[in-house]
């Protein structure tokens, strides 16, 4: 059975910890075998959002089902 | 709403610029909200093409929708 | 004609090379024009299998497509 | 318009979270156009002072006037 | 007098703050002189256990007794 | 005498090299001693403009007087 | 439970995957609770040796008990 | 077949393009096998020149002959 | 309190020693509060000077007061 | 006795340690004193060749006498 | 035979190259077998000192024996 | 003019700028238009030598004549 790795940016109005789970939330939403997730990235985004968006890039490795 | 990012190869007779729209304009066909791109790597293809191959190699972020 | 790229973990009993070809191997399964693979990481796992579990983590190249 | 990166240190007792709004907040004090902030480091000073110390080494991007 | 720098993970069911303060927590138990803490990597565990684990890989610099 | 490096994100609406241009032209408007500039990071913001805005973020060296 | 990383570098006069396995086979001699292995370089060794000496340094994970 | 890498920097009064082309054009000059390059970093000269130099470095990767 | 860190490149023609010294110095010139220095990069420039510079890349980090 | 660096990529239809051994041979037909070889990358060709080529880039390290 | 690698941190009052040779006086001091170090970083310590502290992270590696 | 860039190690049993000196001094001997030299990296042989070696790692930039 092969890993597959794919890259999200959670996003938050909280803090790092819940933009991380929002990535992991999102995946669990479309993938049944998520194993493990890697923090790339943190970031504040500022001038676009009415406060501060904190946003988390992660790598999901999930296992490789029959359809990708 | 969380990001997505793939990577993808853009390809150009002509420039690294024109590579880099290469892989953005591919993007464009097929993902509805892609909001930035990050340029990797450049490089030069030569030995398997008639003259120079210049290409661009892109991380491209985009707003996931229910789908993928 | 544009190229992806996408990440996957092979894994195998024996060594690190049949880890990189199990996941050269599922990646020619679903797509038609893989064009090379580079080895980003190597490790083996330990204490979740039998013995030892080889794992490489490659970046597949292939020509897109009009379906991803 | 330019943007301008500079680097500060964020320090809390509380969190890693209050360390990176630390920082946001004296950038915020004598800036007036910060659009985003990306995390380089997280660390934790222990020797020097009462009990730990959270400190977050931040990135600030901002929209340069005519003055700097 | 020389600092050593060793490499732990932390693990907490409930955030990164809390894993990094588990490691912390472990060094000194067994060390007298810890200085500082740098933050390597985040991730979070999710196949082998109940929920989430919140993982951080810290390095810790403690000057170095007779002993070690 | 001493350089002093500063980061700066060039822009512009045509290419790579423009917003390469972009940042000198800015940093030789308040700085006398322009020395060299170093390329750091290429990208293209698509999602907050019209159509593709050509970002360079170039590190800009200078010698210093005696007020910075 | 706490895990900590140490560094090893294993020797074989074979292959790659030998001086892994060398260095994993020390490990596990006085380590009980090896998890995982990360491959970090290899190299081979060749003026000081007989034929050619291939070399592993590998990241040993394990979980850490009352003593180190 | 062996290939053999080699670091160039070309330059121009013009673009990075050109740049980069004046190092594969000298390449072609004494080699007869270039198969690709790859970019490794872009920069200006400002201080030693009448305008500014664009610069590029790059890895030349060529067929090894019996020869270098 | 926060930290700021800025970059110079200190100069010498003796030795690396001095050209860190040479950056500290310059440093200390213009801020009452520098912390600590970490070098960046090493370098000796030969075809614009006489014999031999050597040069000292270092970021500076010093405490914020209330006017940069 | 000053060492010199040079990078060949060695190339298989094997496995990588032949790949490795291929970028040492050829080394060693043309230079005297080779004293280490350290492996940068590993990577597999697909498409343009029957099978899969197994390819090793690798820095060797000689003793550099009179000549280059 | 196994090589572990640990890391130091050596200060001295003078010099980075006395700096250095302090973390290989201590690692002598308890290791047989020191076999090479490598300079991971160079630093200097002002605020916590009467003047310059220069400060290097070496990684020591030492052929291990049956103890550790 | 095209610059070429080879790698050097110096070594020397004195300290680290005797050994990036004596790389240069190499370079000086061989080529005519040595432009300026980045350390890579510093370390110490211990092992095979009497007392200590230091060794630089250098990069050697300079002006491609019409012969290599």
């Amino acid at each position: 059975m092969v890993y597959k790795k794919i890259t999200l940016i959670g996003r938050s109005s909280e803090s790092f910890d819940a933009a991380v789970d929002d990535a992991i939330d999102r995946a669990n939403d479309t993938l049944d075998n998520v194993h493990w997730v890697e923090v790339d990235e943190l970031g504040v985004e500022i001038a676009s959002v009415d406060d501060r968006e904190y946003q988390a890039e992660v790598t999901v490795a999930f296992e490789l089902e029959n359809d990708e």
